[in-house]
């Protein structure tokens, strides 16, 4: 368990489950004191799929987000004004685990969930599903079918709570454990922390490796935005070295790869690998606009990291979900087979932990929206974008 | 959603589940008016693999039947006097979702949870298990492993109302999604109805495409009957014109494909493929009546609705499952490739409806059940049924 | 269902759950009369992959041990003063079937929720994942991919009951069952029994085939104890006929298999195949002390109801589960196609029984432990101990 608090006892601390203590909250609750403009709230859903589902809602009195303790600490909404984060999948509610069957569909079952803003797709693996090996219980190399995304998305929270600290901060933590016999000991906390009256929120999670042997481990934050944000001339910015297309298809849709198209029935989604630069501190900026420029989510954060970044563009017809997603991860989605031959998947020593904080701000104004366009071109500063127009190859 | 309720304010309405509202009623509910002789219970079963399963027993005074929202809105039972429908399976509870894994035992993990009197198979694919062509997310063609039956009857309902006209008709309606990202966008509205003192209740389906693109989908009303109706001597009456072996199993045994056989150890299922025939007004009437011919249940429903028809004889021993399957279906219980091929797999253009009313009558008298017979006996006129002895061809 | 109880009324009974009857006790529950000091109770867990797990806590007033309706009855912990029974597994929590997926990672799912003191491995099969053939629903032989250990330890029990007899023995029983249409009809009542003040507790199982056909089974108590037991210089005592090691692996450990070493990184799991031998009253005990021989646990059962004993040493990491297991059961934990060729895949006639009683002593003095060892030395006699330097043959 990685610390837990600053040393200072917060204002405020409420567990809403614990497995160490048997104990859940299973009606609604909420934190909200006299006076306060900000708020925590917590309920279960009901009815089809999301029977048994909770969901936290922090609302900073400028901001609002959604996270679901039952669904792996993912981020399922944000809200700030006018303007929408998250999207309108055509999977309509916060589906159970209990529900999922992430085996289905040759191994596609994990689109039966997928909605949320922010998913994390690990821990022990995190892209497409296929073969790999691992080692078996009789010490012998054997091969699984790996599913897509992996499994953290899919695990329900061990240990949730919120506290506030005296400072005004609100945090909502969450463990969730990827722990098996003969497989990996991973733990992950998460957090999302926001000051009251802030545009922004903060994600902090770490992992740490609790076996006694080295483990590979895949983390990529699948960060998925639809409309307000996403419409025909929307853009992606960011500082970035290089971009390769994931396959064939994207590489026919290269040229444009930072505009975004209108919803388009039988659109084929198109991927690009980004390498992105980061500035003096180490860290990156890259960002979503709108088409007027005056609407626009950012995330910063550190590309030592997460050092790969992957756009995924989906501009298909509303029904079928029309978002784009901006994904950045210890690697790229590609089977954890082709990761590892391209150096791209990370071990942990045993008790070893890696750190991550990726900030998401929320723009509603031109000029907000202009400033971090100009702190990406100054990160970009004169270095010119490499527009591969082959696929990232793959090593044999 | 198709239109929900008459115009007419209707007497009653009470959600049951809504997963738009976040709500379940979770303790037991009952609709039981003064002086009614009607009335609408719901429960939740606890116990085993039932745990959190909730059905609902309509008892209109004269017959009762119990759905069960958790399953898909399936039909466990019905009674009228008598008259039993359903069958003893060896799976002897209600099994929650929760609980299945249609993966295993190489796609046939359906047969877990298999016990109802109506089960709808589909609604992305409907038949046996094996492997299908779809089309992924990267727009390429793959394969997946189809399983036994489908998904439907075993999604929990995100929507149930129960509803009373003011002409007493009662309604209990639910809605069931199968939805994912890349894959079907279908929406399953039921309804079962009956009038107060009526021997019958009718379904009323609805099935919409919410997807942009063009949707193949199955169904199949796998309507599932034992004791006390199937008995060594019962028959089966439809009017047919023609009549071909699922295999060549089923081929031995053409000859006497309308009798059923005593329970019998060691009986491997016996499966024909029937056309049947409408009247003028497009329907049809099948019927399953006792060896006296003083019980029946008889089906009314439209050929062009439901085109195709598979009669199940599974008369194996009492402990394994005595039960006989009167299967109207828009094709055959074939993998969906042999079904495609032959032409058996419908679609629905985006926002596309289709509807499927099928009419269940009780017959509890021998005038009753000669009236049907002699209803069959029109539609058949004299028109000879092909009885095959070769099993349906498969197209290559 | 077997004779549930004596026919004199017993003093107390409750029963905990029944899907007979729709209900669960979903609180917490006790049994502790005024002056007694032996109680029972039941709680239900919260959090994280154990959210609604049922466990029923013994104490006896000496010894108490835990056992999991939820989780097919498997027993999770026992203690008796300083004499820990049970394990430190890198499960922490114990698993809800809801989150189980038994086909995951090649059949090896079942290690997701591994972490019992006794888990029953069956009982339609309890080895090895891998291939085996089956007769499926038209009568064909056809292929499914068995998955470890089987699926009973991962079904909820469908009755559990509290039974207190005048006599002061304390019962508790409960009956899972593993049924499927075209499938097992198996029927486990599982009953732990234990006299107040007593050091021991009995495990009286009787598993009935219901369905119409003979059917195999497969049975193995998968009993797993770390420290305090376990220990460099802990030794396995029991009277063996012939060791044999499991593989090539533990071939090349089989000179010390009695004798177990100190947690050890990056140790691979050894497995021997044993074949005990009994006294004149048919029993062998077999027993695991710990190095200086004032602990132990003995288990003590009918060689003619569970012929072949598992020792599975697997003294890893204490992160990765330091554990030994003593597994008597009807077969060996290979796959059961290799199983049936030997000849140890027995079968139940349609409604036979088979039953099985172990006796479990905790021993917390050395003059307790010196008693065992020396009446397994009298059942060994002078008999050698043959021990193969090559794996059990595994019949083509």
């Amino acid at each position: 368990m990685v610390a837990a608090v600053n040393s200072a006892e917060p204002k405020y601390r409420h567990s809403l489950l614990s497995a160490a203590h048997g104990t859940r909250l299973e009606n609604e609750w909420s934190l909200h004191p006299d006076g306060a403009k900000w708020s925590v709230k917590k309920k279960t859903l009901h009815g089809g799929k999301q029977e048994g589902v909770d969901v936290v809602t922090v609302d900073n009195g400028k901001l609002q987000f959604t996270l679901c303790p039952t669904r792996g600490m993912s981020l399922l909404t944000a809200q700030m004004g006018q303007v929408s984060l998250g999207w309108k999948s055509p999977v309509k509610e916060y589906v159970h685990p209990q529900f999922m069957n992430l085996q289905s569909r040759g191994g596609l079952g994990w689109l039966e969930g997928f909605n949320e803003l922010v998913v994390r797709c690990g821990l022990e693996f995190a892209g497409h599903p296929g073969k790999d090996k691992f080692i078996n219980n009789v010490g012998d190399e054997a091969e699984m079918d790996l599913t897509l995304h992996g499994k953290i998305g899919n695990i329900p929270a061990s240990e949730v709570e919120v506290v506030v600290e005296e400072s005004g901060l609100i945090r909502v933590r969450g463990r969730v454990d990827e722990r098996m016999f003969y497989g990996p000991k991973l733990e992950l906390w998460t957090e999302y922390s926001t000051l009251p009256g802030s545009d922004s929120f903060t994600i902090h999670d770490s992992i740490q490796n609790q076996g006694a042997h080295d483990q590979e481990f895949q983390l990529i934050y699948h960060s998925n935005f639809g409309p307000s944000l996403l419409e025909e001339g929307a853009r992606f910015h960011g500082p970035v070295q290089r971009v390769a297309p994931f396959n064939d298809h994207a590489a026919r849709g290269a040229k444009g790869w930072t505009e975004y198209a209108r919803p388009t029935t039988g659109f084929i989604e198109q991927v690009y690998c980004l390498f992105p630069i980061a500035d003096s501190s180490g860290k990156t900026t890259i960002m979503l606009q709108n088409r007027a420029g005056n609407q626009a989510v950012s995330i910063r954060y550190s590309t030592d990291q997460l050092p790969y970044l992957t756009l995924w563009k989906n501009t298909s017809a509303l029904e079928e979900g029309y978002v784009t997603g901006l994904e950045p991860g210890t690697g790229f989605p590609f089977n954890r087979s082709v990761e590892r031959k391209a150096g791209r998947v990370p071990k942990l020593k045993p008790g070893e932990t890696r750190e991550f904080t990726l900030n998401f701000q929320v723009h509603d104004s031109a000029s907000s929206v202009k400033v971090v366009r100009e702190r990406i071109g100054s990160i970009q500063s004169n270095a010119p974008t490499q527009v591969d127009s082959q696929p990232l190859p793959r090593p044999e």
